[in-house]
């Protein structure tokens, strides 16, 4: 067999295991909108299955062979090259799920898929004794997962390979320490002008004008409907179902437009990355995002960076205004943008402004590393929540529904994931900075309407690239500077101000 | 290897691949719900890709050598019991698939998938010409499909037996030619007392009311709404998405509550036969339909043999009413169920009466034997449709729209399916006469929105059975009779007279 052969038959087997990891998403998916609870535990089996199967498709051991025949010849040589950057992805994920036992992975699938659905219900109903068994099992799951990854290493760094490759806990804990700080100052500067109530933004918001006004919104910012849509679940998300097949969903509070808006800012920003991405590269690594913090920094850019800006608002205002004219009647523009910034600390990350959000996530990260590295037993997160929260933002949940039973992750098994949120938002900060001074007309551009400019620039720094760099690269090459905090920071500052 | 451990191991391997089929069924329920038309290009490949894979597990030769090892030994010595009869249906559907060859199985799901879309386009906008190169394609694949199963027989009675197995297509032009002249005599009996016109139902439905309706009758019936869904489609259906997940949809038209309220009445005996299967023995062939015609006959028995009986008007009429005051407040319940049996020829199939409703169904039958078997191009279907029309109905379809582009089934490759209508049409009339010679209170429990006693009757003889026997013997031992066009001839009679 040829050095080509070979690569042609790794591009085969990559792109049929993108047909059945479409399959997985599309399971997913449903289970999260239309699954009836019926169906949950038998669904649960069929994604252990098929997780089963793609593993064993991803870990067979001629995968190795074909590797070692292409990347030993002339296709590696310019490691720039399509062919390069594809068989060093393969090789990278080939040699990390090598480590991990089929059985695990089936294990881990099946036991998710229920643990979800008893999360939704124990957060529902405020009873962490229901999830706590759960938990437990996942998290021994995930440690000997870790383990299996690390060989002796970390096993929560193994596990935050998953989300953000190349990244340790360590890069972190410095990069979000000086974060912490420069957010507690603000905090405390907010703290002193903390005096307008927002009460005039709540009012009654019909569901279906929402939603017709969310399609519109999607549709002006350059989300494409005829390969994706929108739907409406418990927790909003976005599902990368399959090429020309991109569907995120948000959630609509009654009583305030703001949450779904925001919301479905964010699953844009997500849905725009994948839609911009090239779909000849669909099932390789040059048609993927290289980390999720890369992914989130798109969802925060438009859900931050560009929805709370005073030019976005100028032009969509009005349109907002005539959606719901009796609740917004005695609303001003630029009231409506003060609320956007307005700081208050609370007990829920997904409500929280800008400037404690990262503290939410920060308080995550510790305690998911102390459950990982066996520092923190799940019995004892409640308390454990309570006290992380009175420390960093000077709030108490008054009950676990309120507290750590907010979030879906880990019922979910995604240990490792909350902190590509407060990467995302420093890499969306660093991103914006950059993209407003290579294009200074950017905000005047947004005030009437006209998305086009940003969403070029990003589809050429960023959509378009796959997995060309790491996510670090790609920063440091399009901003000129190392993740780094100051541009958040800068951006908090200037809304605070 | 002991026969035992073999049953075990086919036992297995029949329950993975329900979980691969249940993938399936859920991208094919995706795709006529809520999938964007950017996705439906990779949707075929996808569904293709899993069909090849279904198919090389359902013709692994090591199934027939465990086939071979358990069935000599005592696991078959009653024919009657559960292990021989999984392994019958499995040796034949072995057997069966065993003859074609993946490569025409994947093509069949690509095309497939396209060409339901191409269809859909081209019934809407009325171009049959845009249609026609797929349907050649089809017809082609289907053709060589026959030949595959048929070795040396004839590839239509082949292809028919995948919607029902033991039939051929000359016992069912018997049974269909009975049926035929009764028909005919019933039409013009009609044709001399059509005098009242239906004006009084044709009124305004606001759909959400149409469907919280829906829901509400359905959940009446029996379906269990924990283990199942209700959605709205362009053509309504039903799907088994997997044990505990069964999906029915429905269509509304605003004008008239009857078209929606049917075809829900429709699929919902599509349900209740599902719902009631044994969870049990999912996954084998002692947990499914023996054939398509029974299938549809349970849809049948609920739509026409209940849904239009004056008993179940009496408890359920007050309600509509009560949904929809405006519309129906100077229709009399009489007047509704009078309506309900009106008999007016047409060109639509879907929107027929019971009586004109199998004579379409036959036009179908004769015209996919001409196109299977050759005799008959599909260049020349519409005009071939007109003629069949004009004998058999006395009406011409205007355009190819309202002609041989309103059904989507050949455009998924379902030939052979259209004869299950109406072989679904003359069991239902049978198992009906029979339940209530043996309940004769059945009449009165409808009447008070009791239809415990019929769904008991059904569970026992019908939904719990799976393949323990054929259609046909179940008919014949359900009902004392072997399958014949009496029950449904006196049932028409009856509810013309």
């Amino acid at each position: 067999m040829t050095p080509r052969d070979a690569y042609a038959e790794l591009l085969r087997r990559s792109r049929e295991r993108a047909m059945l990891a479409s399959c997985l998403e599309l399971l997913s998916w449903d289970e999260l909108t239309f699954l009836p609870p019926g169906g949950v535990a038998f669904r649960g089996r069929q994604m252990a299955h098929l997780a089963g199967m793609l593993h064993a498709a991803a870990t067979d051991p001629v995968l190795g062979e074909l590797l070692d025949c292409a990347s030993r010849s002339d296709l590696t040589a310019d490691p720039h090259s399509a062919t390069a950057i594809n068989l060093r992805q393969w090789r990278w994920s080939y040699d990390r799920r090598r480590r991990v036992p089929r059985s695990l992975v089936e294990e881990l699938a099946d036991v998710t898929t229920i643990a979800q659905q008893v999360w939704a219900e124990a957060w529902q109903r405020d009873r962490y004794e229901e999830f706590l068994p759960w938990l437990e099992r996942l998290v021994a799951l995930k440690r000997a997962e870790g383990s299996c990854l690390a060989q002796g290493g970390d096993p929560y760094d193994a596990l935050l390979e998953d989300y953000e490759p190349g990244m340790t806990s360590a890069q972190l804990a410095d990069l979000f320490g000086e974060l912490q700080s420069e957010l507690k100052s603000l905090l405390a500067l907010a703290g002193d002008r903390r005096r307008k109530s927002d009460g005039g933004l709540q009012g009654s918001f019909p569901i279906d004008r929402q939603h017709a006004l969310a399609c519109r919104v999607a549709e002006q910012l350059g989300f494409d409907f005829h390969r994706g849509r929108v739907d409406t679940t418990t927790h909003p998300f976005f599902s990368p179902v399959g090429p020309g097949d991109c569907r995120i969903t948000t959630r609509y509070s009654e009583t305030d437009f703001r949450e779904g808006f925001f919301a479905l800012l964010h699953e844009i920003g997500h849905g725009l990355y994948e839609q911009g991405m090239d779909p000849e590269w669909y099932g390789t690594p040059l048609g993927e995002a290289p980390s999720l913090g890369l992914h989130e920094s798109q969802s925060r850019l438009w859900e931050n960076g560009v929805g709370r800006s005073p030019a976005f608002w100028q032009y969509f205002y009005p349109e907002v205004q005539r959606a719901f004219p009796e609740a917004l009647r005695n609303v001003s523009r630029e009231e409506l943008v003060v609320s956007l910034h307005r700081v208050q600390p609370g007990v829920n990350r997904v409500r929280a402004d800008r400037v404690t959000y990262d503290l939410h996530v920060l308080a995550r990260f510790e305690l998911e590393q102390a459950l990982i590295r066996g520092e923190l037993a799940p019995a004892e997160l409640p308390d454990a929540w309570r006290n992380r929260y009175r420390e960093l933002l000077g709030v108490v949940p008054r009950n676990d529904a309120e507290g750590c039973l907010q979030d879906g992750h880990w019922s979910a098994g995604q240990f490792g994931y909350f902190p590509t949120y407060t990467l995302g938002n420093i890499y969306a900060a660093q991103l914006l900075e950059a993209a407003r001074r290579e294009l200074p007309s950017l905000d005047a551009a947004f005030a009437c309407g006209d998305f086009h400019p940003l969403r070029e620039w990003l589809q050429r720094h960023v959509y378009s690239r796959g997995q060309k760099d790491t996510a670090v690269e790609l920063i440091e090459r399009v901003t000129g500077q190392p993740p780094h905090v100051a541009p958040l920071v800068r951006a908090l500052q200037t809304s605070a101000g």
